[in-house]
């Protein structure tokens, strides 16, 4: 792969080939292309100063220029042509005449590797969520650069860099595999090259976090740029190891080189005045929702340095689709993770999801979409609802399930609290195509630690953990949440993303390693390692049937089953130890005499009462 | 219509002639029928000492006897008999012979009145649940009966019967018409003839409430008996008032004379040993449910004194829907309430709302189906959900609205709470066929008193009122909510079904009248009687659009409009009077510059900016 990308790199050079002095080809996006993708079809940006001024002609055996499209600002131009199934690899030119003056682009047509891409993501798997600036510092020679917008690096301040980078991840991944981590998803590597942030008024944020885009077809330096985002990949598939993408479509950095020379008056959802998202996603799965709100919501911008992309825009949204394809095909992406899913065009995504379907059908595709209750998360995910749009998307992170889980450790057992919360939540999944395909969580970076929702008790961690590891869907992990990391947002987001001890010069604690952890901290570890690795070989637990039982006096329980296991978690949310009789399991007992607990060894010689210690859930293997 | 009632009351005495001394039959259920129903087939139910043993015929033109069931209890025969559409009205014999003894019964047909029935409730009407015993005493010659198994009446005593009686809302129609009210719902008036019932370890109860079927082809005639019912019809049609009859399908009393004389072994759900119900919704439109759940939550029992009828014998399915069709008839039902509808089983309820839907198309037909969220409610009402079971219901009390309505008196505005939660239930409504079907309400006999909900204070009582009768929905009202009444369901549910002050002999005041409440309580029934007039005339109020706005600040908005007219309510719900800038619901307010205060009366010559009082929602009708 090394070879390409030098070719790949080369194409980003800009060239000037006897054009007048003022006119200029300084970029063509996507930046390469391959020959015998599904899609025959490709959408040229080119862009540099009169780009838009030029006529355009390709000749080259098998490609097609069907159309030159110009837009009002004259430094754009878009090329539709398409690409003959015989279509063999290698350099087109791409010619641009103004008069007697004549701009020749050479543009590479690759071989597709033998690598494969999209495979997915899927319950069998464990997703680690990490933020590469944020878990360690394996090259400190990219943790800064003179010539970026921001070129501040401090480890101490919780706002700025702290010059983690991929690297840093792939020096870790025999950590990650012993915690039985099956994939990564990394916050987002594309490069952010501004200045810091007024993220709230008494403060300043640098885009440490990877959300604020300034060129889409760039790595950022600082995480090791695009070759160390390959070397990235690369090694982690070697390890057997899948790799999420973490996609913005809503909105780019206001310093994105699109913002400063926009092609289109409305490729940005510009207001008259500034205008922010009201968040809520109600609006839209509401059939008394207000349009206004329904445009607020997707319209409205995320803050006021982050530009609201307008989907709809048919160019824009090619751009993006291609570069979803070309990603995934460079860097090999496993599955996609969409940030800020429900402020995008409904119909732009729906394109887009289809787009790289097509041409990776075993991807998976999740997006984030804050919602408070299943029925507004379902409108965003294929659904069991006849909503009059239906969303296409295979999954979505189930955030009312994670407030469920939270609610359910915190609260005291009711009709339709304490782990009622979970079990009603599980309840309505009947609104989702397939609830298998959700991706399940704890916590993540943008929501308080777990440990410190929970009031830090390390009893109910161990429960919610349980919960996560054996019910259905897939389950992401935010790192750090092994060691017992904790805080709240306040004042700021940083402070759930406060460095992985161990991974950055001079750190006192090395947690990577049992040595460096403490006692509780390798509790902690040692669980979650020794239930996802269970959970590994253990399919029932992945493809399984749930069935659920309605919770009684804080008890509840489950079972997963396949033909071959049958697995059943009993939780006691009391502060005291009960004894269960299980007869009214036995629809799901039946045949079974004895049990193995999964996390002790212990084997149980009969089943008919089991002992639930207060605040435990036990995972038995049964047995006949 | 009292003809009519003389020959069905005829028929229910019972006739024995010519028969073996120790043969008889003492009922036939239906007590009559009817030619030209849309249904030509019925199935008679003959009750009596060796009944299961005698041969049957009948001879009678256009009357077919299609075939003789029995069934191991000896006591009982079951006749399906086709009625041609061409019969006439008349007596027929129904003729049992057993060797050379012959019974003779004559069974009537009747022709069918000219009153329509089945008239439905719709959102244009506003529904009074009343407790008849609790009411008002209207004849205090039937308060009890020596012959009756509870002799006892005591209107001190909140726990046994009062002696209200149906004659005691006929007597204050002027009252609930000067209210608004459109429509009657009485709990049930089927006789209730059993002992006091231990409702909780330290409690005794008489069925005052009437969900304790003794009889179901017998009028209770502590309420007025058979001839009261028909009067209550009778008046209360002749004022333009519907009629809502509440049902009970899931149980009846223990003392009904089915259980003492149990028709099949499968007639009612019997359990080895007394199971209850779970009460939990969930477990059927979970796909994760266990099928014991399902069973326990139909099947078992809904008090131990309750024995739960199993809807899945065809007899019994046959008796109770006929018995449905036969009362509509009898008592011209323009709609139906069912009780404890998420414990009956869901095909046979299907089969008995398609079966009344046959018959009178128009009848509105809901559930009480006591639900955690909307999710679980949509299950047993017609729904957009790709259930596996799909419900026929066209209506159903919509619990989560109440508890939202409630919540967002008493919580504090939030993401999640106050106000948004009302917004986030109407905002699931994609779920149900037609959410204006649902019957909406601030409390019942069954909850605490909305007024205490809500801490008694008296500014958000008009917000909930306010919201209840301009939100879509069919609007139903809990007795004496209007003058005030409050308290909560401790220790026992007569705290919440109280004596309606002015009902009864000796009452001190007689809050009937403007004169006998106070201040307050007059200011609440005028408030309430004001909004249901202003509705009643307003079908924007009925058939209207809904659009509601994400709300903001503890502001909640919303609009009902139609070609006509367009209602703005706008609610306050902060402790401190604000300002509302309404540019942003330009959308609904554009080519409006003035409004109406529906119930200030009050001109406001400049909507662009509206002063909201504290704890208040304003209604505007928007004026051009």
């Amino acid at each position: 792969m090394r070879n390409l990308f030098a070719l790949f790199a080369c194409v980003l050079i800009s060239t000037h080939i006897s054009a007048q002095p003022n006119v200029a080809i300084k970029r063509i996006d996507p930046t390469n292309w391959w020959v015998g993708m599904k899609n025959q079809n490709l959408q040229l940006l080119v862009y540099g100063p009169g780009a838009g001024t030029l006529s355009y002609s390709i000749s080259y055996p098998g490609i097609k220029l069907v159309k030159t499209s110009k837009v009002k600002n004259p430094n754009y131009a878009f090329l539709d042509i398409n690409i003959a199934p015989s279509t063999k690899p290698g350099t087109c030119n791409i010619i641009g005449k103004s008069g007697t003056k004549t701009i020749t682009r050479p543009y590479l047509l690759k071989q597709r590797d033998k690598i494969i891409k999209g495979t997915g993501v899927t319950s069998a798997d464990f997703i680690y969520l990490v933020m590469p600036d944020r878990f360690a510092n394996g090259d400190t020679t990219n943790d800064k650069f003179g010539d970026m917008a921001d070129a501040t690096v401090d480890a101490n301040n919780p706002v700025l860099r702290h010059g983690g980078d991929l690297k840093g991840i792939t020096d870790h991944f025999d950590y990650l595999q012993e915690l039985g981590v099956t994939a990564i998803w990394p916050t987002p590597v594309i490069e952010n090259d501004e200045q810091l942030k007024q993220e709230a008024p008494d403060r300043m944020q640098a885009g440490y976090h990877g959300y604020h885009f300034t060129d889409h077809y760039k790595v950022d330096r600082r995480f090791g740029g695009d070759e160390g985002y390959l070397q990235f990949s690369k090694i982690l598939h070697q390890k057997g190891i899948k790799l999420v993408q973490d996609a913005v479509y809503n909105h780019v950095s206001d310093e994105h080189w699109m913002y400063k020379d926009q092609p289109t008056k409305d490729w940005f959802n510009n207001w008259p005045v500034y205008t922010g998202t009201t968040h809520k996603e109600q609006a839209l799965a509401d059939p008394h929702g207000a349009e206004t709100d329904r445009r607020l919501l997707v319209d409205g911008w995320f803050t006021s340095f982050l530009p609201d992309l307008n989907l709809r825009n048919p160019y824009l949204a090619n751009y993006l689709i291609q570069h979803a394809i070309w990603s995934t095909e460079m860097f090999a992406v496993d599955a996609w993770r969409i940030d800020t899913y429900k402020y995008n065009d409904p119909a732009f995504m729906n394109r887009c999801n289809q787009a790289l379907l097509t041409e990776y059908p075993n991807m998976h595709i999740f997006g984030e979409t804050v919602a408070s209750n299943p029925y507004g998360l379902s409108y965003f995910v294929k659904n069991n609802v006849s909503f009059p749009f239906k969303s296409n998307l295979p999954g979505t992170l189930d955030f009312p399930l994670n407030y469920a889980i939270v609610d359910a450790l915190k609260q005291r057992f009711g009709w339709d609290e304490g782990v009622s919360r979970l079990y009603q939540t599980l309840a309505q999944d009947g609104l989702y195509a397939d609830p298998m395909k959700l991706v399940t969580s704890l916590d993540n970076h943008d929501m308080d630690r777990f440990l410190s929702m929970i009031g830090e008790d390390f009893e109910r961690y161990k429960m919610g953990v349980t919960w996560l590891l054996t019910t259905r869907g897939i389950p992401s992990w935010y790192y750090g949440t092994e060691i017992l990391m904790k805080n709240t947002r306040n004042p700021s987001d940083a402070e759930v993303r406060r460095n992985f001890p161990g991974g950055f010069p001079g750190d006192r604690d090395n947690k990577f390693t049992s040595k460096g952890r403490s006692k509780k901290e390798n509790d902690a570890f040692d669980y979650v390692k020794k239930l996802t690795n269970y959970r590994k070989t253990t399919p029932a637990l992945h493809s399984g049937k749930l069935v659920q039982y309605v919770p009684n006096e804080g008890i509840y329980v489950y079972f997963r089953y396949d033909n071959n296991k049958t697995i059943m978690v009993a939780t006691n949310t009391n502060d005291k130890e009960t004894k269960l009789e299980t007869k009214r399991f036995s629809e799901r007992m039946n045949g079974f005499t004895r049990a193995r607990n999964v996390m002790t060894s212990e084997t149980i010689s009969n089943v008919s009462t089991l002992t639930l210690p207060a605040k435990t859930a036990i995972v038995l293997e049964l047995v006949k």
